[in-house]
């Protein structure tokens, strides 16, 4: 569909100068509709700069009203984690999510998420946009007429709340906790009964004990939702999830329909929330944090090493299984570890200098 | 200018109904300039993805050509470091550089490419957004009938290029150095004889003995500048430069004539080219630099700690004193370091255990 081609078909049409313009403009405008598996008001994920709504109002402001894009946070259309299908059925042209809950689905769509152990939101992006990540999403999503695009990162999450301290891996058996992923079936190996709910679920959950412990993001998002109120032991180290994208999941054949100027914007818009989300998150959480610690009581601490070695351990083996499981997983895995190696070897001279300098 | 009212205008100009369309668009069109302070063909400051010419590609693509930026690299149109002048006085629209090269004239501007020991590309795109960096920028250059956006970032730079092995800070004395920024003023305060050098003038300076040692970006860019054939000893961290935001100069009068679309996109793809220039170093740096050490004898080196000690000590004493002379660096200054505190106080507990994971 070429936007010239309606222009000239709407000038054809009009009866008087005055209103081709405006004919041709009506002609050229796309009404979608995108859903979000997390709820209303969610901080970055649905509100603020670079979140869903945020691209939404980005795409319009560009195309001058040519694309509007509806935005129906989880529950107002469609339930938090259908999205997927609802897409690819057409019912709605755009979700979004994060690729992980789709693991039921697609195992090797958990990687365009996130890897334990795996790449913080450098490294994510530098695989995704420059060393052949995008091509291997693509490639996965193709045969169900499907397209994404990275649109946000939360950066490097937090471990998550639990009621009593972790003090070595013993602790973890048992647990009921909310955990998706790839880290979920890391905590799995170790004993917890792991459970995905959507983010509008946790808090109900961890405060009547249906659950003992919770991952959802980071401070900022994370005390929106109360989980201070529920659980007082709030540990990092990021291990589980060291960065997170969200994704912009678009139906290819209406992404087939848009002229090639309306496909930039809603790609370069992607590629902007991307960065903003990331950095909104990263100007909040200290704040966040500090009002965690100081008000609400919350013992914030670093997960043990041996701890972390042990989850190391165990999550070299699940990703193994993983990929030994499914060829397109495997696919994936390759890719991803080998690009991590040459990441890292950087980032070891560059990035982790930085983060050991005099203050 | 609304363009709304120039298609209206068009429209009625039309003789006939089918010629309305184009004659609106033509009168829609907007042919701008864009000098750089690089030279023809550098990786990312010219060229590549996320690049000012990819910049301007992306600009036409979601404008449908309703703005065209011919970009011109230094020396094209003007030498390399008269964008600041060429860009104020409106004989072009915009300007491709780093604001510490304006620090003859505004000495605050320095700030909004990078401090020494200060923030890296997460921590100053976060104070940027979303913490009042940008706010400070607009209100340093408002006065000049100049705007400017951050439309890229090197991320953690190389400490750079040196004929002889640096053991103590008393190797920097009487070196004749390429460094600009205030990391220049860092080396002045330690005896070196400071160089501010566009980037095309580095190797013949280094290869001739006009300069003994030079800083330029990082593995993938110096390779490029051939800096390997005129110096072995190549030392990292990026204490200088934690990151280096490329600026995007606009005539603040052109910018106002522009339509909101039109705004949107512009700013909407300097941010997406922000997160995509980045990316595109972090994916070429660890190939570049182990091609460096194997094939060309380059000898790369942490800074010994108590070089790089010495070095904060100076940089606080010489940022003391650079906001004890003008008011308006004393502004930025504070506002930096504040949100540099709350940042880092995130950062320890996020990005740096993440580099400290067993991998």
């Amino acid at each position: 569909m070429d936007r010239r081609k309606f222009l000239a078909v709407g000038a054809t049409a009009a009866a008087a100068p005055l209103a081709a313009p405006s004919i041709a403009k009506a002609q050229t405008t796309f009404n979608w509709k995108m859903t979000n598996a997390y709820g209303p008001g969610s901080p970055f994920y649905v509100e603020g700069p670079g979140s869903p709504t945020d691209f939404c109002k980005k795409v319009t402001a560009m195309s001058d009203g040519r694309i509007n894009i509806q935005h129906f946070a989880a529950g107002e259309l469609i339930p938090a984690l259908e999205g997927f299908d609802a897409v690819r059925s057409g019912a709605v042209e755009m979700n979004a999510a994060n690729a992980y809950f789709w693991a039921g689905k697609l195992p090797a769509a958990q990687y365009f998420t996130t890897v334990p152990f795996g790449l913080n939101f450098q490294g994510m992006n530098a695989w995704l946009y420059h060393a052949g990540g995008m091509e291997l999403w693509d490639e996965l999503y193709a045969p169900l007429g499907l397209k994404a695009l990275p649109m946000g990162n939360t950066g490097v999450q937090m471990t998550g709340w639990f009621r009593k301290p972790i003090e070595s891996v013993a602790d973890f058996k048992d647990l009921k906790m909310r955990i998706p992923g790839l880290a979920g079936k890391v905590y799995a190996a170790l004993g917890v009964d792991v459970k995905l709910l959507p983010g509008g679920e946790i808090f109900p959950a961890l405060e009547r004990g249906v659950i003992d412990a919770a991952e959802f993001v980071g401070p900022y998002q994370d005390r929106r939702l109360g989980l201070q109120n529920a659980a007082k032991y709030y540990y990092t180290t990021g291990w589980h999830e060291p960065s997170n994208v969200t994704e912009l999941l678009i139906n290819q054949a209406k992404w087939d329909s848009l002229p090639a100027d309306l496909q930039a914007i809603v790609q370069t818009a992607a590629m902007a929330c991307n960065l903003e989300s990331h950095t909104w998150c990263e100007a909040n959480n200290a704040a966040a944090l500090k009002d965690l610690v100081e008000n609400s009581g919350v013992i914030a601490n670093v997960l043990p090493d041996e701890v972390v070695a042990e989850l190391k351990t165990v999550t070299d083996k699940v990703l193994a299984e993983g990929a030994a499981a499914d060829p397109a997983t495997k696919k994936v895995h390759d890719a991803f570890m080998a690009f991590k190696a040459e990441h890292q070897s950087w980032a070891a001279i560059s990035e982790k200098p930085y983060h050991n300098l005099p203050g």
